[in-house]
């Protein structure tokens, strides 16, 4: 039994002009690989904009219907992306469980780890030997020492050039870039907090499209929020759909 | 011209079971002034949460449709309910400008006020002296000095019992009580920050019915959030309409 259910044709409708054009005439352009990857922010939130309880903490906030949606956009994007926090706090699977998805529809999962704190192993891991999932890609910085240390052979590491304040960190295009050149046209990036609020506030020119699922619930004020360090106006070309108690809006950030 | 549109009857039927019951069934129950009034609980966010961009700032969020939406529901509830800080910080109208409001469907203007704060000037009162909205209520802490002051004669001072801890304050089954007794028989409650999140987080059951717009922006960490002390479980009976490009969400909340 799959864990998510299929979605109606008005629900694909709906997303339809917000997922990435699908593979072969994007493929065929000719500069193909040094084009940044179509690139969605993807997550979900309480009524008071927060994604979980705590720092750590693995929070349900979506039912069942936006969760298939979760699925469904990961079976149309060759990566899902989340930071180094995500990856330790919350165990995910990065996988796509969206009825009838077959290993060739798995999309790539991106870890961005500048410090090499993630460690490679979890349910991500776990899913590769299952064949259930592909092989995940850690981005560590170039010079990093841990960076080819630990791992479980199921694991590929990437290095990329971070720049150093307090910490190792990468410049947002680089990533993308970085993917692009070994084949990956589109990525959705999930979270967690720290990535979502950097991207709003410093890096809309690189988000394609924004889909959003809102929980009619609160998570309180002591509650990790999705907040950018500034404002952003409103989005354009919004739309809202109700997904069972959730309501799920795409639109496209200003520049 | 009106400031603001009709709603269409697929809208009308969406907010259906969220308005209060309509007068003269209801006042004729017997013990109708010893009830509490049907109270609403609405305002607009931002997908962050946030309701102003600074403490004492207006911050426009909702658009022309979803106003409409707010407007509709002042004229099916006998009074709007605003705490002090806002009626300082916003000087709003409180009245309703639907389409066709005349000023026998004015709601009820009522300030909560237990330090008697409010200079009793503004917008509101304004619009007593242009016969397009009622005389507000003022609620202040019986024995504070200034309860009896300030006013132009067009605001009704009514004194209530305010528990002393640091300040005067009241409790909101007092508030809603007394409303009751002056034949109050629906009150929207419309914010500010700090009302929203003592009734979320410490009175649900005094709520009968909320309505949040969510408009499809993020004004920030530095944001006025509307987000309670405590995280609140999701919502019952929840439905989700876009309007314009922002969504608003009906619901029950749980006791």
């Amino acid at each position: 039994m799959s864990e998510t259910l299929s979605l109606s044709s008005e629900d694909l409708a709906f997303l339809g002009p917000y997922i990435p054009p699908s593979g072969p005439q994007h493929s065929q352009e000719p500069n193909a690989s040094s084009k940044l990857p179509f690139t969605s922010l993807t997550y979900a939130c309480s009524l008071d904009g927060r994604i979980s309880l705590a720092p750590g903490t693995r929070t349900a906030l979506s039912g069942p219907e936006s969760k298939s949606l979760t699925h469904y956009l990961r079976l149309h994007h060759d990566a899902i992306l989340v930071g180094v926090g995500t990856a330790i706090a919350d165990n995910p699977s990065l996988n796509c469980r969206y009825p009838g998805a077959a290993l060739e529809d798995q999309p790539r999962p991106v870890i961005v780890d500048p410090r090499a704190r993630w460690g490679r192993d979890g349910e991500v891991v776990r899913l590769v030997g299952e064949g259930k999932g592909l092989e995940p890609w850690v981005l560590v910085g170039k010079g990093v020492k841990e960076a080819a240390g630990l791992g479980s052979g199921r694991v590929e590491v990437l290095t990329l050039d971070a720049a150093m304040a307090e910490s190792p960190h990468f410049a947002w295009r680089d990533v993308l870039k970085s993917l692009a050149m070994r084949g990956i046209r589109s990525v959705m990036i999930e979270g967690g907090a720290s990535v979502i609020n950097d991207l709003l506030a410093n890096e809309r020119d690189l988000i394609d499209a924004v889909i959003v699922t809102v929980a009619p619930t609160w998570l309180g004020e002591g509650a990790v929020a999705a907040s950018p360090a500034k404002s952003v106006a409103a989005m354009t070309d919004v739309k809202w759909r109700q997904f069972g108690a959730d309501a799920v809006v795409c639109g496209r950030l200003p520049k």
